[in-house]
């Protein structure tokens, strides 16, 4: 039987994980498709981030940010979770016969923007028309290169670490499917579309030695990233409910529709495991800044279930938070 | 009167470049996207050259080559014509759900064995899966860095320099062209898909300070190149028609469809201007390497249009080679 791709294999979940491993790292080889978010890599005297992202997020404008922002931050966000200072993006659009000029236009001035307040350059482009009904609309794919300052010195994950997040979750994913869905009782909920590249640094260069780990859990959420990192290790990571910060307004879509936050793509926030001596303080860092205002920490690296992401209720019970098959929502980003 | 993207706003043509020239450059900023093959950066003590580039050849496969092969080649050009020396690449594919597993494995494949012939790495990726409809079975992006090796050193065009070619024109264009059509009588026509850039080493580290300018004439082919070239200046390119290297098989298909190989694409060629005096030199060294071995010297700049292009037929006529509007063959890269 022949196999298909399906809409999972690009879904951030095991299926697309799986695919990763197996078909293209088996390719490529071990050293191509890195789970992380940019290669480290070095030109001559210098070490370099490297990092890719393509953005086939529908609709192309949604309440908090558009594909050309979301292009810009994700791209930025990518290498600033590795340690590195972006720097220069590229930007290759496949745009569809028959888009409006006007639209791409504003998504281009939306890019623009973005890099302007992310401090970083558009330096390298290319531009493909299709036939209609051979895309949808406009694919926009951003590369992006940084150069590592030596800031961050990882350290392995142990237990006792604590888990932070610098906001609140899931808003991006649930304010792309209420806009999908026209939800009418969403007022005021937005994507948290931005650049996390000053926040990272400001947090940074004041605990170098602290960050053992930094993700920005986009596709698959906090859930998942969660589940990377434990995979195949000796600790599991443990999440306390009530410290997870969630807007009232992320909560009532989720209810409605049945979704689970922690599964929901957040395009501006960050998740680190840092010491714990030092968590208190990190926390305190990142609320210093306008994109770490509900920075919080919400859960801790235990020894309890090995391999495994899971959740402490506030009644005691515990559930275990699986890494999905599949993405609640195709086209986030 | 809402304007619309065309098919020729992606065609390498000067509907294309309009739209960069204005629309883009003037949302940008000026050093956005360069008509160069890539941009030249500084990143602490180094100068990097990083490119990038999106593919959406229908068909995949091709004789000579397919979308994965095409994608490495491609991207390891645009550094290798800015003299500098391909390091690492992206991938960033975005796939039509439902494309069979095994045709994305032998793409792949292709894209591995192109890299490991080129020398370079393909360090990280990205995937995303659209619904049906919502994409051409594959779309694939590469973006690449590399070093400056300092071995070329640009000086501007001059009246007298020499026109040369690596190698026979318009075998990619036409060999997808016949593919496209089931021609039935092009046995033995194939794509020139092939990394440069060892070629291009090859000639450069012998004539340093001879080579005015390099460019591999993909979309819109050798006459858009030479276009790019004379655009706005005090001189023009002549081409001798008798001097360019013409396949039987390429020169059959184009006189019965009616198509000017200087206008079809090319994915193994480099267009170079180089000093007079060196021009035979650095023809007869291009002609050591396999990639070389029909390079040719095929015209000059001089002074009688300046801004244009033109040809000298054998019979002493002359004909403007203009910048078309659009591209006689979309989605050929």
């Amino acid at each position: 039987m022949t196999r298909k791709i399906l809409s999972g294999h690009g879904s951030g979940g095991k299926l697309m994980n799986d695919m990763i491993e197996t078909l293209i790292k088996g390719t490529l080889g071990p050293d191509s498709i890195q789970l992380d978010d940019s290669a480290l890599l070095t030109i001559g005297a210098e070490t370099i981030a490297f990092t890719t992202d393509t953005f086939t997020i529908t609709p192309l404008f949604f309440p908090g940010g558009d594909i050309g922002s979301l292009a810009v931050n994700g791209t930025v966000n990518d290498l600033a979770v590795m340690g590195a200072e972006p720097m220069y993006l590229s930007c290759g659009v496949i745009i569809e016969e028959g888009l409006d000029m006007e639209v791409f236009e504003k998504i281009l001035k939306s890019m623009k923007a973005a890099a302007d307040r992310a401090g970083v350059k558009i330096v390298t482009g290319d531009t493909k028309v299709v036939q209609k009904g051979n895309a949808d609309k406009i694919f926009i794919n951003t590369s992006g290169v940084g150069r590592i300052t030596g800031r961050v010195q990882r350290a392995p994950v142990r237990e006792g670490d604590k888990i932070l997040i610098s906001g609140c979750i899931g808003d991006h994913g649930i304010a792309v499917m209420a806009e999908r869905n026209s939800l009418t009782f969403t007022k005021g909920l937005q994507s948290d579309c931005m650049a996390l590249n000053s926040m990272i640094a400001h947090v940074t260069e004041a605990y170098p030695g602290s960050i053992r780990f930094m993700r920005d859990p986009t596709r698959g959420g906090v859930a998942s990233v969660l589940n990377e990192i434990v995979k195949g290790q000796p600790f599991s990571a443990k999440l306390y409910e009530n410290d997870c910060p969630l807007r009232e307004e992320v909560k009532g879509v989720c209810e409605i529709l049945g979704i689970d936050p922690l599964y929901a793509a957040n395009e501006g926030k960050v998740v680190m495991i840092v010491s714990a001596e030092d968590a208190e303080g990190i926390r305190d860092r990142m609320r210093e800044t306008p994109e770490g205002k509900d920075a919080a920490i919400i859960g801790e690296i235990t020894g309890e279930y090995p391999g495994k992401a899971y959740m402490e209720t506030p009644v005691g019970g515990e559930r275990i938070l699986p890494l999905l098959l599949d993405e609640q929502l195709p086209r986030i980003c």
